[in-house]
């Protein structure tokens, strides 16, 4: 159960639901948000929620029987929107992409970049400083340093940053550098990062997990959300499967899927959806007329000099030709 | 490697061909078909092309590498079409989309079904006689009686008609019937199914296995191809995953893969490739949008009611608003 | 519910419970099996089991909530075993073990085997004829004439056959020849196939699908059950999954829950259950330890050589090792 | 390139080492572990390796074409063996059993356990003070305080203790009171801990992930053998797939795959590789004859009433059978 509280709750009123609650055997969490405080309430027994609704201090009451609580859309019916400052807005009628290459190499990649998405009017850089590696014998990224380039260039040009966190101590050395966080897949189901995202007033981007399941995806965003911040959004990134003839599966499915779950924005991944640069469009458009918010797209000026695996990886003739598409058959999807 | 034969090569110089190619230790099929003949050559040894290109009675020659090779596009670099008469072309730029219901179950349900169809300017109607049911106690289908039925008002409306065979037994009573044969999932490596079905003049779609690769589907359709048959559709139906938060995992890779893999036309299934109901839409436009020549779809005058599991199935309703943004999307595509 | 009847069952008496079956809205159907007659009911209305149990000619009465019905362990809670004749018995404290070739080859090859097999005590030769191919490029097998030399040469020796049978025509032509019929995972849901079998009198063996559920083969056991015949075999042989460090994935968790679901024997599959000729030993005694009434596993004079992939085929040494330590641990297992 | 170095090796020596590892454009990482020191040199160059084998400082030179190095057997042989101290030994000929609950509850609940392993011998203790949980709404373990009392308990009774850490702040509290750190499933690429794990000296037991690969795994022991500890075990504990019928896929084939793979001990987890409490012992079994050096098992002195999901978790009369069985397996094993 989610009691949805009056902004100008007394401590008294909320004392009193609180006994409420107790009373009728539910455990509570209390939430608070940038926009908003909650109390959850777990529990097996049956009661009558008006009962809960009538209390002084409630704004709304909602049964939620979902693993997940605050993220559902059983509770909140709308779509849930990002504003990322300047205009740039992701969900609830507005779609973003976002491109870029997988590392950032150099300053001088970020300002070409940079300028290839001004030309292309793309308003969100993707480039990790942070990388996930298998081996630890390969590049692991820039750093910090290289994030500070990256802000440096991207904030003089209105260009906004989504760039991967891999664990909490690297969260107040990149918090001012970046507008999205972003969980990679590997960390889908780390929990103590997920808890401290939770507390940090910057959107989060979540990957879906290598293997994980929708209502792991769910549950992982029920983290971010029950420990404070309601600024979400979920990436669907392909899924490991016994096919070899691509690198990931994406699961066109969960788009439609997702979107009748949740209120957040959901955002597709084509890159490594399928891993494979000639097929990286079709899955782009795909994943639009499933009804996706936004793209995450990887481009870079030479793909095969590229840090990391550039297979997989647009280069700026193919990615101007996607991004028209995009925004043609976005266009398209919204009118029909 | 493939050699297409000149169509009035002699007996003679055939025969040339042959010793030729097992000079050089291959070893050899020849395949006729209804609109060529080749000779397809397997063997290991290195050899220079040129010297069989130039031999009498050779049309072309070809170095595929695949291991499927008649359905390989690298012989053939442009799209097959599949032409039903009647002016029903699917493929090479013609799309068209099969609907109708699970089962066959009754004249009225079939008569209705074709009203619909008509009035939707649907060519092509779906309905299954022959079930292949998990359990030996489910309903298996009405067979023959039920194919009958299933032409005479189909044929007298100028409505095409797809149905499932499952075994070698079963062509002869249904070639006169059927428009297109339908290979299931679960018979999508049942060999000897798939040799009788090239020897047949009548179209084949061949569905994706339960959790078939690719390169198996590819294999299927070389058998059907390699015993004569070269009028052979893909269908992408979905595979088995791990995520149960809907029926099977739609795989949208596939689509793209296989138009560059094969000149074969690929259909989409969503309603198997997804099950649920609502967002069969979502797929279907999803699956145009990466590259389908076509879309199957279930359709009932009553889902709730349908004979075989009906969660998936659209009702008329729901299946005229798919149809016109089917239209629409693939219109779009097509412009893009 | 199964409802077990009287060897001596008159028609008056069979009539009389077919009504009162049907008075209680529950679908019949009769099978009548080598060893028993069965009436089985489907059908969801609520009723008091015993008004069957005490009518004239029934035996027994179970209800059973599984899918399956024939084949659960909720009405025949002890064993079945297989009685092949001279003494080679299968299941219920009977372990059997199954070797030879991928493919028939030779009558060298057949008499080799043979001698190998007596000098090892081993009283089952696998070895196929008609053989299952993805490319149709590829040898098939010898066929019946195969078949023959198979046969003549094991039955001169006391040694039982199993062998492959692909579908339905093949039936009549091998039926004097084999002494178990298997049934290959790309045939697991060929429920023609499966349903003419239930119509031999000879043991078949089951293989679980490519990415078949352990449902899924217990439904098809239950296919061949209610068409007559009791004497079925399921094979564990691995599973498709995401590794490719192995050939398949084999389930050991499929043997134990097979073992509490069914009365039928359970035979593993090392071989093609991770593919690897060093490693096949180890799966062997794992499946043994887990429960498994038998094992099936290629040996060939000379695996380098197989036609078929010879890459998880043990040689003599091999396999004269390993069929040691198959009857040491047996033994131990008996008795622990 | 794996250069084990003299323990008595210059710094002049190792910089002429060095010069001549970069003069072949070798990459290269300084290792320097609890028992030795390496230099690991990655590059693609072709080169003579008794150049550097027969260089001062140099005890021996590998090449070892894996992803994975300092863990795999291409240079050390011999299997491992992790010292707990007090004669408890893990791998290269020694067996251990490690049991508990999944959280540790109570004081109360560490004594009974305590008191159940002493009486069957067994030395290792598992049970959970930080659990990571899907939804942030559950319980999410003792914490420190629990691991305090754990440490003491089994402390005053010479068993050891294995216990889950989940991120690298937790480390510092932790290393005093655990023997064996565990990083779970979860967490199976959070290589930041895993870098963390490899600066401290307790031995690392590495879950596989939900939907690792084996490759993966090897890949992460990697990461914290090279950041300098050697002590690390390898647990397989079922990888996700489509099949239902239990909890997840126990990977049976991983066993002698790892061990042929790499020197460290491999321990298997049938409470969570199967999920079922009835079929817990047939897994463990299976998994010693397959080659495991160890077992990690959940037990409770109530199930039933277990924090977590007491599903797959044995009562102590369950588990006094699986230890003495699995003494007598490992026994008839190691003499076979």
């Amino acid at each position: 159960m989610i009691v949805h509280l009056e902004s100008n709750i007394s401590q008294e009123e909320l004392s009193t639901i609180k006994e409420k609650l107790k009373s009728i055997e539910l455990k509570t969490s209390e939430v608070k948000t940038q926009f908003g405080e909650y109390l959850i309430g777990i529990g097996k027994k049956e009661f009558d929620i008006r009962a809960i609704g009538t209390m002084k201090g409630v704004k709304d009451v909602h049964k939620v029987s979902d693993a997940y609580k605050l993220v559902s859309k059983k509770w909140k019916v709308g779509y849930s929107q990002i504003d990322l400052g300047d205009g740039v807005l992701i969900g609830d009628g507005h779609f973003q992409t976002m491109a870029g290459p997988c590392s950032i190499e150099s300053e001088a990649q970020i300002e070409s970049t940079v300028q290839h998405l001004l030309e292309n009017n793309v308003k969100i850089m993707r480039g990790g400083v942070y990388k996930p590696r298998s081996s630890p014998y390969s590049f692991r990224g820039l750093g910090q340093e290289g994030l500070k380039s990256f802000y440096k260039i991207c904030n003089a040009n209105g260009i906004k940053i989504i760039t991967e966190v891999m664990m909490k101590e690297q969260i107040a050395d990149m918090v001012d550098y970046v507008d999205i966080f972003q969980v990679g897949a590997r960390n889908a189901q780390n929990f103590n990062l997920l808890d401290a995202l939770g507390e940090v007033d910057k959107p989060v981007m979540l990957k879906r997990g290598i293997s994980g399941t929708l209502n792991e995806l769910l549950q992982a965003a029920e983290y971010i959300f029950s420990n404070g911040n309601e600024r979400i959004l979920l990436c669907e990134r392909g899924i490991r499967s016994y096919e070899t003839a691509y690198r990931n599966t994406f699961d066109i499915n969960a788009i439609p899927i997702l979107k009748a779950k949740t209120h957040l924005p959901v955002i597709v991944d084509p890159s490594h959806g399928i891993g494979i640069r000639s097929f990286v469009e079709s899955i782009a458009l795909a994943g639009i007329m499933a009804g996706a918010d936004g793209l995450i797209v990887e481009v870079h000026h030479e793909p095969e000099k590229a840090f990391s695996d550039g297979q997989q990886t647009l280069n700026y003739q193919e990615s101007k030709t996607l991004f028209e598409k995009v925004n043609k058959t976005v266009q398209f999807r919204d009118a029909l």
